[in-house]
């Protein structure tokens, strides 16, 4: 196994939107990539896709000697691994699929190169079950498009080395991710159980008419969206509290939780839960005062309201 | 009542972290502003706040004559709103306070000014019960903070006045925020609904010890955080179906829906409700293409990234 500082060849088995996104993510950061997707049509849509999204590549900034030459796309899955020192496996949300591909890759790959799965939310337990050696099989799980959204959740599964869950780990940092290393599996792992609960939501509201497809995704982008690219939830709501932080925020909207407004219904707010995530907001706030944190995204909102050129109106007079 | 661009004086009653937030919105959108709040300390808290709030209101651009100046912290109520050509109302979140309250407002406004609740989730059914004159009374709920947030989002009860309900959203935009104007009451309006669902999942999340407060946050800044300030979650999820779109998306995705992800339970997805996302997607996007989203959200991305000092590291070489 190279360590993870040494990977130059890495291989995308699958190379729809998202095996797509990470071939021209690696080919961004400078790696070799081979390319493997069974659709006849493939070689031309993900040299399509590489292409689109390659002048905002050239704008985030290429890797020395970064090229979109640097992509061979192969007739058969064995020569796209044969010589990979990293596998990334992006084929279609298929349980059978995904366990019959990774036992495949897993013969073809050299032995201790890392295999990981693009999966939503399948548990690797659940999906290395048909392979020879599924210690080095991880879920490394990226957000849409991958070479422009940082995130890459990785976790093993039961018979997975953890030894492999840290190089991943390692390895999507040195190609230039913002990494999450979970410590159990979880499906849908953090982020897609976040958003299928908001995803989910929208669904209801507009079976039920409660609001339009537009109306939802104005909803976010001129709402709680334009925080959250800069606070995640948890810190945002604590800001709602105002000098008192979380523990206020929970105090002052404790009683409103468990109101009906989503369907999903909210846990009890116990002792525990209201210590954990007041400690936790504490933990996360790392020594920044309420008033640091405000000062921090309002920055980070204006910045964000100037970058998309969406300041507001001028008002009164 | 005074057309919505002719209004120069607004009341703001109640004056915590969003009574406030909404002061300074309306200072610097060019308005002279009265405001009261019970709490003893309640002016010196609020001047703080605006002080604050101002160097990031000045960046964004100050209407004329905009001036932290033209706020007169009052001793009464009755005083707050006897002049005010529109009334802001955000008290805390209890519903027996927020009745009373509206109803003294009613007595106190001049006859035919509308006031708005801030309310995060009641209906105005519910609050206006108390009022001699409900019928222009309507919900204005905006988001933490309200001087940098564009949306509100504006409904009525049973008992408002349509024109009430124009009239304010008018009043809102000529303010400088983004309106959404909804034809029915429901519970926690689009928003609230869609961000309680990822925090009551993200609480689950925290009680279960499934994450942390800090793996939350980060899953959501540096993941779906970043297109949400670009893209809605239904247009986002569009992109994710390829140049097939939201169809093939839904197709692509329909099995995996039901999966126990989130602890929210998925509606069915069936043909009317797959017509109207997909319909309601080719709406929004009103005659841009999925390579035009692709587009505009990757400029929006990178806009974001770079405007947050965010850009990926250099990676294999």
């Amino acid at each position: 196994m190279p360590s993870p500082e040494d990977v130059r060849r890495v291989a995308c088995v699958g190379a729809g939107v998202i095996g797509g996104g990470w071939v021209a993510h690696f080919l961004a950061r400078g790696y070799d990539v081979t390319a493997w997707d069974p659709a006849p049509d493939a070689e031309a849509r993900l040299r399509r896709l590489v292409d689109a999204a390659w002048p905002a590549l050239e704008q985030l900034g290429l890797a020395p000697g970064a090229s979109a030459d640097r992509l061979m796309v192969t007739a058969t899955l064995e020569e796209a691994v044969s010589e990979a020192q990293f596998v990334q496996e992006s084929a279609p949300e298929k349980l059978d699929l995904k366990r019959e591909l990774l036992a495949k890759l897993d013969s073809a790959t050299p032995a201790g190169v890392v295999i990981a799965s693009s999966t939503s939310g399948y548990p690797m337990t659940d999906m290395q079950t048909e392979a020879v050696t599924p210690g080095r099989l991880v879920v490394g799980h990226p957000f849409n498009p991958p070479y422009l959204i940082p995130l890459v959740e990785v976790v093993g599964g039961e018979r997975t080395d953890p030894e492999a869950v840290r190089w991943a780990s390692r390895f999507y940092e040195v190609a230039g991710k913002s990494v999450i290393t979970m410590d159990r599996e979880v499906p849908g792992f953090i982020a897609n159980r976040l958003q299928e609960a908001l995803w989910r939501e929208a669904l209801h509201m507009v079976a039920s008419g409660e609001a339009t497809v537009r109306d939802i995704d104005l909803s976010i982008t001129e709402g709680p969206g334009l925080r959250w690219a800069i606070m995640g939830p948890m810190l945002t709501f604590a800001l709602a509290g105002g000098e008192g932080g979380m523990a206020h925020m929970l105090d002052h909207f404790g009683p409103s939780l468990k109101s009906p407004w989503t369907r999903l219904e909210a846990p009890e707010l116990d002792t525990a839960l209201y210590d954990a995530v007041v400690a936790g907001c504490d933990d996360a706030a790392d020594g920044r005062t309420i008033a640091d944190l405000v000062a921090e995204r309002d920055r980070g909102v204006i910045a964000v309201l100037r970058a998309t050129g969406r300041l507001p109106g001028t008002g009164a007079e």
